[in-house]
């Protein structure tokens, strides 16, 4: 779908990171970092290089092995896609979290916005929904207009017990058995899951499902490069050979030991200052239709990786910048205000696409109304692009740091960069806070009160605790 | 589209701000506040009721008048919808920020969130597009799927010099006027701007355009229930006189004189407290498809009319909450390992929806597998709003400081209320916050380095300082 990219070389489609908007010439000494803090902090940088690649050759940093293990379950994946886009309209991904935001990014980032509306926006691949909550009048507006003989599920969960995801699958297997027929749910589900474990696999065994592996050694929120986003993009005509070209391209840069050559390194780092300096959210706002869920993507990455009560030692320090998504230039007449104005607790990266698909020229009309005319002859690529260093100069001259990833094109390849960038970023990060940005104990508690309520065995004691606990005055309802 | 609301009484329907979740009692003291605290804040709050009052007295508070005043407006726009619609298959909204987000709030929460995509969902009505953003491949998307003959355009702009409309405008005139011809873009366009300034009211007058105005008092981001909401809203079937009800419903609540009868007033001092108390972040959280771009309309709310740099004395205080968004039970699966253990920074709002249009039962299967068999013969309004109490009572336990607002059900009734409590909410924090809530500065710099770069007359200046200034060291570019 993007055969533009093959003309360049991968030099010229390298994602890079501007960081001049950090440092003190620009932004200020108050509120801006000297060269010298980070050439300080350089040595602890280096140190989290060699733990993340030791851990690597461990075995514990699986995304790290996705770009260059894979080449057989490509093979499946392309062939698997090839043959159901022949039987099947539609896709539907059965999935939340991480089993659901990098299959949404990289539909957004490389299909046509309108894909699901306009049987012109996708060149003959089937719709894809991805159906990531429980709102009942949600997923029942959405079955509704599937004709279930033409539909495919893809059930993504890891453990095989994700709640949301298994009573979707629940429901969706007696639409297909009862309308189609019993003996054809094998046919109409893939289950995207753990090789070993969990009542998934279990499942797709009874039921004869063709089935794809989450490796082990990697998480939900890093699992976009294994089939968990792969087998979408392959249905919607993503070249997901280029997605894996481009996390290891940026691999081998995030290697680098030359600390001023790593920009993952350094964001990792800069982050970590930026949040001991008090700014404890971290906007990702590109500029850019196509990158706006690459940044909803970042959110969860960022927010359960570092989100953390405890460090390695377990003394409690609840850190974790909060990730925030913004989009430009619409979110210049939404948060830009905020931002210029308000507490100095943010570090701002845009996202910027240096060439757009194409430029779109602002026709000229009304040239003797002086709040149009200007307009006229200029591009739309140019505005935004315009509008994107204004609003930089802007929060500069405010004082307020700001950074970019300068983008040379949206395609797979420069897609596959930004995701293993901001990957390899957040294990950074996660060293340089002491802690483990790997798990998520903190959700445990919430899931189990559900289980407990919901009558799972084992859960009783939840069940009770709820009872006990969820008391309301009724005088704070106002 | 809507009837069931028919059946209920008023007072059934009534959204209501439940605050257990706030106090000592359920989080602590640490975190919590107590009632002697709210109570010794009381007289704040009730002079910033006053205050507003006055303002209102004084014709300054537009918003306010919303609900009553629009009697024959309301006329134009259904007579105006209802003769468009038989001629139009398309309703296009140019308009950015306050232009565009209530818009799309009302659009998610009534109607069916696949109405473009699927002629059955929208019962004959026109599609909607609102397009807030200058990217052209997201631009060149929309418009090549759209037939010139059969698309209307409502571009919505107070100044009519706002940048993106005025140049999505200029596309979409040569379109119309090159495809349909010259004579008709009178027809095809609706103008909806200042009744007395600007550009676009003297471009509607020379194309003989329809026109509907936004009164002078009141700013975008309260623009919802103004003919800048209600055009699209009539437009797609939506009960717009009931939106206003509602808001009407709401208005008197927000009156009362009496502080534990008045849950916007209370709320405002809540969040100004929240504020001062280092809850710095104010997150949204519906747990409800419908209410997700409630969230983002009240984004632009609370950032513009709070995130602001001096006080009414003039005195630097760089004050302001950062708004986010998040979605249950979706954003468990990303933000919640961050609100449950990251740091004590956020006040989080949950919109909970009493009861869904249906509850949608989740089948039994599979019955001998432990992480399955406990779901089914539950429903998904049951699973949704269960993942909710689990999460709050986890928050709780803790020390996580949040509130519920409960929706009886989403629609138009309800949905008008939820619009004029966060509007007068807002106002209240304003007023404790002692800042201009009406206002936005710190949105002129970035907009007039553009119109410099762009050589629109009078900013030469600007762009010279943007030559000057936009420097970057590109050992800094990695």
């Amino acid at each position: 779908m993007s055969a533009k990219k093959k003309l360049k070389n991968k030099d010229d489609l390298r994602i890079r990171l501007d960081i001049n908007n950090i440092f003190e010439e620009v932004i200020g000494g108050e509120e801006g970092f000297t060269r010298q803090e980070l050439e300080a902090a350089k040595d602890k940088a280096l140190k989290a290089r060699d733990n993340i690649l030791k851990a690597e050759a461990e075995g514990k940093m699986g995304f790290m092995e996705l770009p260059y293990k894979q080449k057989e379950v490509i093979k499946d994946l392309k062939e698997t896609a090839e043959k159901l886009k022949e039987k099947f309209d539609n896709l539907v991904v059965l999935g939340i979290g991480g089993s659901a935001l990098g299959n949404i990014a990289v539909q957004t980032a490389i299909n046509d916005p309108y894909y699901n509306s306009f049987e012109e926006a996708r060149n003959g691949y089937p719709r894809l929904f991805v159906s990531d909550n429980v709102d009942p009048e949600g997923i029942r507006a959405m079955l509704d207009k599937l004709d279930p003989e033409k539909t495919v599920f893809n059930v993504i969960s890891k453990s095989g017990s994700t709640a949301e995801t298994m009573s979707q699958f629940l429901l969706a297997r007696k639409i297909i058995a009862e309308e189609v027929g019993e003996d054809k749910v094998g046919e109409h589900f893939i289950a995207t899951t753990s090789s070993d474990s969990g009542y998934l696999i279990e499942i797709a065994e009874r039921e004869g499902m063709k089935k794809f592996y989450i490796p082990d050694n990697v998480g939900g929120r890093f699992s976009v490069l294994t089939p968990v986003g792969l087998l979408s993009a392959a249905f919607t005509g993503v070249d997901i050979e280029a997605l894996l070209d481009g996390a290891a391209y940026m691999d081998k840069i995030s290697r680098e030991a030359d600390f001023w050559e790593n920009p993952a390194l350094i964001n990792g780092l800069i982050h970590y200052l930026a949040f001991k300096k008090g700014k404890v959210m971290s906007v990702m706002m590109p500029y850019s239709d196509r990158l706006r869920d690459v940044a909803d993507w970042y959110r969860q990455l960022w927010a359960e990786s570092l989100g953390k009560e405890v460090n390695r030692q377990g003394e409690k320090v609840n850190v974790g910048p909060t990730p925030i998504k913004a989009l430009g230039a619409t979110d210049q007449h939404s948060q830009a205000q905020l931002y210029m104005e308000g507490p100095y607790d943010k570090i701002i990266t845009f996202l910027e696409v240096e060439n757009f698909a194409e430029e779109l020229e602002i026709p000229s009309a009304y040239e003797d109304l002086d709040g149009l005319g200007y307009l006229g002859g200029h591009s739309f690529a140019e505005l935004i692009n315009t509008e994107k260093k204004a609003t930089e100069l802007a929060l500069n001259k405010r004082k307020r740091m700001n950074q970019t990833v300068k983008v040379p094109e949206v395609n797979e390849f420069t897609l596959g960069q930004l995701f293993y960038f901001f990957e390899f970023q957040t294990a950074v990060a996660g060293e340089l806070f002491d802690i483990n940005a790997f798990n998520q104990p903190g959700v445990e508690l919430g899931k189990n009160y559900t289980y407990g309520i919901f009558g799972r065995d084992g859960y009783h004691d939840k069940k009770e605790e709820f009872e006990k606990s969820a008391k309301h005055d009724d005088d704070l309802i106002l």
